[in-house]
């Protein structure tokens, strides 16, 4: 069975929020089709100048097993966008998988999904989404959290520890192992490991 | 003084390559601008089907102070269109510092600017480059190496150790533990750090 892994996009993302996690989704031997999708397709510009191309808008994306969606400057005038929201909302209810990086759970908490459940951050900008979206548990220290299908991770590079760690749960330890080699990373196994926490005097 | 970093991109390069050393080096506080170029401007696929926009093409490329050359299943094509290969040997000659990821050192030996010099490159496929540009010392252990201006790091995730040791080299050992902490980014600080090397029988 090939996955479909919708890679959210707008304004300002954080690029490699979006692109450590795809770089592994992406090379798994055709397992996973990646298709991107903003509010209306086309150019997106990121938080790092780069633009990238948004395959669909939210009227036309294929329906998607795994979602991801990235942090970056632009998260809370995308938590704005009720095009974006609802398409989110309404796409991760009938998803297998969802993921977010950095400031990406608080995008992913303005549905209303995240409520009563676990979930984690980027820790320098932790007392937003903290403050914002109070319904969520937010974990002060952890590389991500699970809980149930909904996967948060920490600031950035998280995204890729998580996103290994998401391919071993649905394609075998074996696959993360490969990818992790394949792409010369040190991965970080442990959900738990999180220095940056205390960095930041969270812990 | 604000630094132009021009990222070449190709159909089939590999995404993390470069977005690792663009999400470090475009959140230097406007230090450096990064501008995309490709063989001609637009949409380029990635090998992981992502596209993204080549800002300019070897025609009307502006002045790049750094250049970054990404790996990927499409560097051996690349290494054969003339338009490419002749602009990075130009502006390679013109830079202050040319960095490559992965497979993308094969790409710049191809302009003959590496004869002579110790370069580095994937490991997994080492074979290639070793063999088909014999002039240059390449090294079979190091997560990156510096030979003048030219820098080149090891497979995919190498790129974000190296762009953060250029960074500390033009901007200051400050600025790299920013953006390492700002992207919760683990920094393998030192060039020899290499255990994929051991992993494919390098060593």
């Amino acid at each position: 069975m090939t996955r479909t892994l919708g890679v959210v996009l707008y304004p300002d993302f954080e690029l490699l929020d979006v692109f450590g996690p795809v770089e592994m989704f992406g090379n798994m031997q055709g397992a996973v089709d990646v298709v991107t999708v903003a509010s209306t397709p086309g150019l997106v510009k990121s938080a790092q100048a780069v633009r990238v191309n948004a395959d669909h808008g939210v009227d036309d994306c294929p329906h998607c097993d795994l979602i991801l969606v990235p942090g970056g400057m632009g998260t809370r005038a995308a938590a704005d966008d009720p095009r974006l929201v609802d398409w989110l909302r309404r796409r991760s209810t009938e998803a297998e998988l969802v993921m977010t990086v950095c400031t990406g759970s608080g995008l992913l908490a303005e549905t209303g999904l995240l409520d009563g459940r676990r979930a984690t951050t980027n820790k320098a900008f932790f007392a937003w989404p903290s403050t914002t979206w109070p319904r969520v548990e937010w974990v002060r220290e952890a590389r991500w959290v699970e809980d149930g299908k909904f996967w948060t991770s920490s600031g950035v590079s998280a995204g890729m520890d998580m996103a290994l760690a998401v391919i071993a749960k649905i394609a075998g330890q074996q696959m993360a192992d490969l990818l992790a080699t394949g792409t010369e990373y040190e991965w970080h196994r442990d959900a738990g490991w999180d220095p940056f926490a205390r960095v930041h005097g969270l812990v």
